[in-house]
């Protein structure tokens, strides 16, 4: 374990969804893929948790999202088991969806002696349009609750793996009114990948006692500093969704929202999303650079949003980094093209800490010493617009020809 | 000349935009690009000309649109000469990127004996950033005007290229009041491309007598059906302009808002800009799919617009045709993050005349049947959102391993 002297928080080594106490999982290949990889991950809390989750805003949601949107509705936050398969999306399968996501449901509940449906929430990654095979879930759900154990949070970060090349785990640990307390968290997600796949799933573990309501609030704030800052591609999936149990095993004073140890929480929490956030971008298709992009002096955050995902999405700035070309021209016509307002004569960008171009204008830095930093691995970009105070970063990557391979078909 | 069963137009074989009456032009190399390319075209009318152009809408406007803007707005519609260069942009060039537009204009008017300045058009279009090498353009605008001549509309259209693989030239011919009047055109874009290279534009002449704000408005509706609705990769340039000069020389009565025969010229005007617009997509970079994407059946124009939008800008959906893959799946995952209005389970997806989409789900055509589709070099996606009776076409390519190569670095 180490500690840095800023944070409150110390990173755990080798931590899983498991290291928080009262906490099992497994993960095992239930032939829903083909290759025999593993595809289904179970993850159980020893008493029922407060439970929180977001989802995608697309329309087009699957039917996992739709049942564990409504599950944690009526259990009011409330969890015991969380059920996730990959090699499926269940997504754009229309009624008989949500019929097999309930009944997967209901085979967790029954089988980990969970005692409502309810308090079962699941998910799917894979392919779009194809029925979910029931069958092989069946047996599946039934073996996979025999091999639970607290040794297996691994087993389950690996069996939610698509085409990912890595899985993604963190585990970090706080002091809460004395008592040692525990955030985990594992995710999936390089893209929307592979020929109709929908993508990205996390899910985060806890001890701490947190009321559903606090922990709700608490995990809405870590993916909106997290997972809503991050771009591959610009295409948002029909199953993107992040769980988050809190079982109370840590015996610390709940954390309602006046409790003075929250921001020590928020913050522990803050990491463990970034930190697997980042490792999604990290992991991205073909990826060959990791690029902030800050956006600073905007009028208003909306717009430093806007601005700062405008650049994220263009493909000629992206594949301009791939290139390792420092194109400042493509950042300044995407930056003209959002909606965001942007006075030509006012911007400054620069890269890492050198500034490419002053008032508009480039700089008199030499380009040479740019393509030394757009050479790099990890770069970061900022853009500051000088018309107000508010800013946006954006964790992004380039385009590259592997991308395109990636994603041209089966 | 072949003449169309349905259009009252016919094409000229070999048409130029000095095809029609009382138009010169000349295309050479000045010096600008460093390889002897041509990089200079000048295009002047026998009298001055009723004038109208579009302009790209980005924030960040390079130093010719905002003179070309200006000289139209105070010439109320009046222009005798165009003059566009390649190989520099002015773009992202300060008040020295004014003053050198201005001074192009001058010298071009003075090389010509166009009285006033204000009857120049200028236009660049190439890397951004750089200032104009006035030196070079004060020779070579001297040389173009006495090169000028009704047999080099071919190398006007040829001396506005940058990385277009071919020069882009249309010309037809139509009846109004037992006169004969054509209209030409020419164009150069194919995506926004080379470092920092920005991008399209338009030039069209025609003999016809038309009063200015008609001219005007009869411009803005082909550009709205032609160029607005083409999408290689979604980037908005700096430099993109549309321009087009009526000089009157074929003695047609003058096509005023209410005259009979307006509408057969806008139907040939927007021949011309279709033509030109899909020529663009069919040369854009790395291209190896052309795809017509409808959306019918919308709430709105707006929102059909959106939807069709959202779909060709998807770097997802158009790698999977770069793959031959009819991946139904991203179409439904875009629609469903667009902020256009879209109830899945009322979702139709046709590939050309296959329905593989119905009410959101998976039909029973065979995928083998998709496949041979979208293997094609050009195809048809149609959306039907079956939410109202609005509908919008924009036409597009597939994103290839070839663009991200083309566009990586210099």
């Amino acid at each position: 374990m180490k500690k840095s002297s800023k944070q409150s928080f110390t990173v755990i080594k080798n931590g899983t969804i498991t290291t928080p106490a009262g906490f099992v999982a497994c993960g095992l290949a239930s032939g829903i893929k083909p290759q025999g990889k593993p595809d289904l991950a179970m993850i159980v809390s020893s008493k029922l948790a407060a439970a929180a989750g977001t989802f995608t805003t697309n329309q087009v949601k699957a039917a996992p999202v739709q049942v564990s949107m409504k599950h944690l509705q009526a259990s009011k936050g409330q969890a015991q088991v969380i059920l996730a398969n990959s090699g499926n999306a269940n997504a754009c399968t229309g009624v008989t969806g949500i019929q097999n996501a309930k009944e997967t449901a209901r085979l967790a509940a029954k089988a980990t002696g969970c005692k409502k449906d309810s308090h079962v929430l699941v998910c799917s990654t894979g392919r779009i349009g194809r029925p979910l095979p029931m069958d092989i879930l069946r047996n599946g759900i039934a073996k996979a609750a025999g091999e639970l154990s607290d040794k297996k949070g691994l087993d389950a970060a690996k069996a939610i793996m698509t085409s990912d090349s890595v899985h993604k785990q963190v585990a970090v640990q706080i002091d809460i009114d004395g008592k040692k307390v525990t955030v985990a968290g594992c995710a999936k997600g390089a893209g929307m990948i592979d020929p109709m796949m929908a993508t990205m799933l996390c899910f985060i573990t806890t001890d701490a006692a947190v009321p559903p309501k606090v922990l709700s609030r608490c995990l809405i704030e870590a993916v909106e500093q997290s997972f809503n800052r991050i771009c591959v591609d610009g295409d948002m999936s029909t199953n993107d969704t992040v769980l988050m149990l809190a079982n109370g095993e840590a015996q610390n004073n709940p954390l309602k929202s006046y409790h003075l140890s929250l921001g020590a929480f928020q913050e522990a929490l803050n990491f463990v999303t970034l930190d697997l956030a980042k490792k999604i971008v990290l992991d991205g298709e073909g990826v060959s650079r990791f690029v902030e992009v800050l956006v600073k002096g905007a009028y208003s955050l909306r717009e430093a949003k806007i601005a700062a995902e405008t650049i994220t999405k263009s493909a000629l700035v992206k594949a301009s980094w791939c290139g390792g070309d420092p194109n400042w021209g493509r950042l300044m016509a995407a930056l003209g093209y959002s909606s965001a307002r942007v006075r030509e004569e006012l911007v400054d960008i620069y890269y890492d800490g050198l500034l490419a171009v002053k008032h508009g204008l480039r700089s008199d830095c030499p380009d040479a010493k740019l393509k030394k930093v757009v050479a790099k691995k990890s770069f970061k970009i900022t853009i500051d617009l000088h018309l107000g105070s508010a800013e946006h970063t954006v964790y992004t990557t380039d385009l590259t020809e592997d991308y395109v391979t990636f994603n041209k078909g089966e």
